[in-house]
C-alpha cells in the first residue's frame, strides 16, 4: 500500500523509480522497525490520563526477546478483550494493522516532499513521525482509553487519523521548504508539473484500490457481516464517484476526462467513505460516492491558486478535503443498525436519519477533535521539519526548474 | 479481474491504456452501481416463473437505506439457506462475488468493441447489460429456481454464464458494426491488429491466473474441501492446457511457440475447466487441460477466416468455443463424489464414468440450455446494440485503416 | 511466486521477458503436473526407510481419477493427522503449499541457467527435478517419517529445503555449463552482466514480498497465533536488513545505495529469517536483519572472485549463503516458547537463550544434515545436468558475448 503511493507519484509526475520507491520502501522498512520499537505502545499501549500510550508497555519491540507479552502466543491484546473492543485479536495482527495505516499516513505525507526534501532529512523526520506524530491522533481517537474516544469521537478508518492529519503532518513540511524557499531569494515556491506515465499511474490505483480494502474493512476489527457490508459500502462509493467526476468533467467543465481524472475520481470517492464505511448503508455510499467526484475537482481548482507550495499529487484537495469532508458527514448519514454491527454501539442517528439533538452534538465532537488534530499535527510536523532544518542547514535540496506541466 | 482484461488488451494489441483502461475501469464502475441497483436482483431474487428475478426485492441497492433486507447485516440470503445452497453466505459476500462475474463478462464482450465502438455508446449498452442481458441466464441456471437449473443444468463457474454468454453477446455488437461498416461501402471488417507488448501481457495473465482462483473456487460458495480441489483441478488444467500447447504448436505446427501462445494455452486451460472444475478428478483436469491447448490453436484457424467481423483477442476462438466444450464435458467427466462435494449431489455420473442414459440426460439438457442462453443473449445483444446505433446515429467511430499484424 | 523470480531476471539483466517468462512459466507448469504425477509422494508421502516417500501412495495425480485419496474429499493427509503434525490440513492444500515451494525452488536454480543453457535442456532437468531432486531434502527434513526429521533437524521454511539447495542444485548445472566452456577452449566463463529495468524490479520484489508471507506463516501449516508471529518476525527481519545493508553500504563501502541494494537488502533478511521465522521473537529477528544486510553485500564481493561461473542474480551470495547462515541460526536464536507454538516442541533453546549442551547437540544436526543435503543435491543435479548434455550434445547454446556491467 505504501509503495503503491510510489507507485502513484511515478504515475502522476513521470518520477524516477529510484527516488520515489526508495523513499517509500525506506518509510516501510522505517515504520515496521520504529512501531515495533515503542511506536505501536504509544499509540496503542493503555494511555496515560488518555493522552498517550506507556510506551514501555510489554517490553520493546513487542515484547522484546519473551514471549511473555500477553496476545503474542496467546491470550488477547488488551483492548481487544470484552472489556474494550471485544474483537479477541491478537498483539501480532492488531500491530501488523496498524504498522500498515501509520506507513501509509507518510507516504502521504511524502509525496509533498518529493524532489524538494533532502532524503536524509526525510528519513530522521520518519522517526519522529512513527514514535509521536502519526501515534497522537491515533492514541487520542482508536484508542478506548484516548481522551477523545472517550469524549464520544469516532473515525471508521481514518478520515482524520491517516487522510487528514497527513495533509497537517505535509502542510508542516511545506511551511519550513517555504521559509527555505524565501530565505533563498524566491517569490513562489516552485511547481512539481505533472508528467503521466499511464501504465504506472494504472498499476498504482489497481493497488491502492486492492489495498483499501485491506483498511476499510479491516477496521471493523473483526471477520463478520459487517466488514462484508463495509466492502460493498467502499466499493461503492468508489465507482459511484469515479461516474460522477467523469460526468462532471464532461458536461459542467466540458472536458474530456482523461485517465488522470479517472484515478482521482475512484481516490476520491474511497478517501469519502473511509471515515464512515462502518456506519452507513450502501444506498447512502452510493449518495457519497456521488457528492465525492465533483468536489474533488473543485477543491483542486481552489488549492491550485495558492503559489506558496507545491501539491502535484493532491494531497489537500484529495486527501485531506475528502477525509475531513467524510467525518463530518458521519453525523448526517450514520445509521444505528450499521454503526452497531462494526462495533459503535454509541454513536447515534446522523441528522439526515432522525438525529436531531444526539446528531448535532456528535457533528459538534467530530468538528472539535478534527480542528485539535489538525493543529497539533501541524505544529509537531512543523517543529521536527524545522529542528532537522536548522541541525542540517536546509532540508531542502535546491529544487528550483519549474516542470513543464503535462497532464 | 475486469481491468485484467483491459492490460490483456494493452499487452496483446499494443493498445494504448487510455482506451483500454478507461474502458474497464468504466466497465466495473458501471457494474458495482447497476447490479446493485436491480441487477443482483433481476439474477439472484427469487424469480418470476422461473424466468427473472424479482427486481424490487429487499429493494434498490441493496435494501435501500434501511438494515432490513435479509443477509445484510444478520441471517442469510434467502438462496443460501438450508431449503436451497444451504451455504449460509450472506447478501454482501454474494452480491460482490457475482458483480465480479458479471463485471468480467462485460469485459470480455468489450474486446471486440475496442477502438471501433464509441465509448459513450458502450457506456449506455453496459446499463442494459448489467440490468438483463448478463442477468437472465444467471437466474436461470445459477439461480435455484431458475427454470434451466430446475431442469438439471449445471454449469460450474460459468462455462455458458460467462464464456458462452459474452461470446453471443459480443456477436451481437460485433453483427451491428458490420451491418454499419457494410453501410458505409466497406467489403470486409477492418482487422484490428496484434502488437504485442510483452510486460503488459505478462502482468495481465498473472491478475487473470490469480483472479481465476477467485472465480473457480468460490464457485463451491463455501470454504471446504472442494474449494482446495477446485484449486487443484483449475491449476492442472491450466498447466497441462499449456504444455500442451506448447507441444502441439512444437511439433504439430512446427513453429517456435512464443510468449502469446503460453498466454493462450494458460487461458484456455482455465476456460475449459471453468464449467466443471468442482465436478472432476484432478487426473480429469490433467486430461481435459491436454485436450484444450490444442483446440484454441484450431478453433482459433477457423475464425480467423471469418472476414465480416475482427476477433483480435480470441473472444469467440477462445471464451466460446473454450467455455461450450467445458459445458459439454460435464457429461463426459463429472464424478458424483466430487459434485457433491461441490454442492450439486443430483449431478449424474458422466459417459465416462459409467453415467449412462443419466448421462446422456444430462447432454441432451445441456446442449438444450445452452442454445437457449446463446440465442437469447445474441437477439438481447443485437437489439440493444442496434437501439443505441439508431438513436446515437451509429455506434462505430470510423475505425479504418488495418493496422500491421505483428504476431 | 515463480513468475516473480522471473520478472526479477527481467528487473535486474534487463533480461527479455519472452526467455524468462517463457522458463518461469515452464516451470509452473511442469511443477504442478509433475508434482502431481509422484512428485508429490516421493516427498510427502509416508517414507520407505525414511529414504524417500512411496511414489505410488493413493495413486498417480492426486488419488487416479477417484476421490478415494484421504484428505482429497474429506478426511485428513496422514502426516497432518495428530500422530504426527496434527493440522488437519487436508490433501489438496497441502499439494499446492508444497507445489509452490517446489516450483520456487527451481526457479531459484535457474537464474543461472539464464542464456547460457537451451530451454529444452532446462525443461527435461525440470522433470527429473520435481520427481528426484527436490523431493529427497523435502523428505528428510519436512516428512514427519524422514531420517533427518526424525533425528532432530528442522528447517522451518526451506532455508536449507528451499535456498541452500537451490545452490547445490545451480552449482550442480553451472559444472556442467563449465566442462562445456571449457571443453570450447574459454579460458573463463563468460559473465552475464546486470542491466536494471527499475520498473520490473520494483514489480518483482513487490511480489516477492507478498508472496514470501505465502511461505513462511504457511509453514506453521495452520492459521493460528504463531503464523501471525512469523509474519511479524518475516517483516522485521526483511526491515531491519533492508534499513542495514542501506546503512552499511552508505557508511562503510561509502557508495550511494541505488535501487538494487534496496532489493538485495529485503530478499536477504527475508532468506535469513526464512529458516528459523516461526522458532525466534521479534527482537531476534530485528538482530538477524540487521546481521543480514552486510553478510549479503561481503558475500557478494567474495562469489565474484570466481571466474568459472556467472551468478548475476546472486543465486549463491544470497540464497545459499542466506538459508545457510539462517540454518546455524536455529542454534543459537530459538526459543522454545515460540518453536512450540509453530509445531516443533522438541526443538532446545539456543545457545543465546541458555540452550547450553541441547543446543549445542542442535548445532551438529543442521550442520550434518546441511552438508548431507548440500552434496547429495549437487551430485543429483550434476549427474542428471550431465546425462542431458550427453545425450543432447550439450547443454549450452553458446552464449560468449560479455554483457556491459551497468549497475
Amino acid at each position: 500500500m505504501t509503495i503503491s503511493v510510489g507507485l502513484l507519484e511515478v504515475g502522476e509526475l513521470g518520477e524516477e523509480f529510484s527516488n520515489s520507491l526508495l523513499k517509500t520502501m525506506l518509510i516501510t522498512g522505517s515504520a515496521l522497525v520504529f512501531m515495533a520499537f515503542v511506536g505501536f505502545n504509544t499509540a496503542f499501549a493503555p494511555t496515560i490520563d488518555g493522552m498517550i500510550g506507556n510506551p514501555l508497555y510489554g517490553g520493546l519491540f513487542l515484547g522484546d526477546f519473551s514471549a511473555n507479552l500477553n496476545g503474542l502466543l496467546g491470550g488477547v491484546w488488551w483492548s481487544m478483550t470484552p472489556t474494550y473492543f471485544g474483537t479477541s485479536l491478537t498483539a501480532g495482527t492488531y500491530f501488523l494493522f496498524e504498522a500498515a495505516f501509520a506507513s501509509v499516513t507518510l507516504a502521504l505525507v511524502g509525496v509533498v516532499a518529493l524532489r524538494k526534501m533532502k532524503l536524509e532529512a526525510f528519513m530522521i523526520y520518519s522517526i519522529v513521525y512513527f514514535v509521536l506524530i502519526w501515534n497522537l491522533p491515533a492514541a487520542w481517537i482508536w484508542n478506548p482509553t484516548g481522551w477523545l474516544f472517550q469524549l464520544g469521537m469516532r473515525d471508521f478508518a481514518g478520515g482524520l487519523v491517516v487522510h487528514g492529519a497527513a495533509g497537517a503532518a505535509g502542510l508542516g513540511i511545506l511551511s519550513v521548504i517555504w521559509l527555505e524557499e524565501k530565505h533563498s531569494g524566491l517569490k513562489e515556491s516552485p511547481r512539481v508539473g505533472c508528467n503521466l506515465s499511464q501504465g504506472w499511474l494504472t498499476i498504482a490505483i489497481l493497488l491502492l484500490w486492492m489495498g483499501w480494502f485491506g483498511f476499510n474493512p479491516g477496521s471493523v476489527l473483526a471477520f463478520n457481516y459487517s466488514a462484508m457490508v463495509v466492502v460493498v459500502t467502499t466499493f461503492l462509493a468508489a465507482s459511484a464517484s469515479f461516474l460522477s467526476s467523469m460526468a462532471y468533467k464532461s458536461f459542467v467543465s466540458k472536458q474530456n476526462p482523461g485517465l488522470l481524472d479517472a484515478v482521482n475520481g475512484v481516490l476520491m470517492g474511497l478517501i469519502v467513505i473511509t471515515p464512515l464505511a462502518g456506519f452507513v448503508s450502501p444506498a447512502s455510499a452510493v449518495v457519497l460516492g456521488l457528492i465525492a467526484g465533483p468536489l474533488f475537482v473543485i477543491a483542486e481548482s481552489y488549492f491550485n491558486r495558492f503559489k506558496w507550495f507545491s501539491d502535484p499529487v493532491g494531497l489537500l484537495p484529495g486527501h485531506t478535503v475528502g477525509g475531513l469532508f467524510g467525518i463530518v458527514m458521519i453525523a448526517f448519514f450514520t445509521e444505528r443498525d450499521f454503526a452497531s454491527a462494526s462495533g459503535n454501539p454509541t454513536l447515534p442517528n446522523g441528522l439526515l436519519f432522525g438525529g436531531g439533538l444526539a446528531a448535532l452534538q456528535q457533528l459538534g465532537i467530530e468538528v472539535l477533535g478534527t480542528i485539535i488534530v489538525m493543529v497539533t499535527v501541524f505544529i509537531l510536523s512543523f517543529a521536527t521539519a524545522w529542528a532537522i532544518s536548522v541541525s542540517m542547514k536546509g532540508i531542502t535540496n535546491g529544487y528550483k526548474s519549474s516542470a513543464v506541466l503535462n497532464k
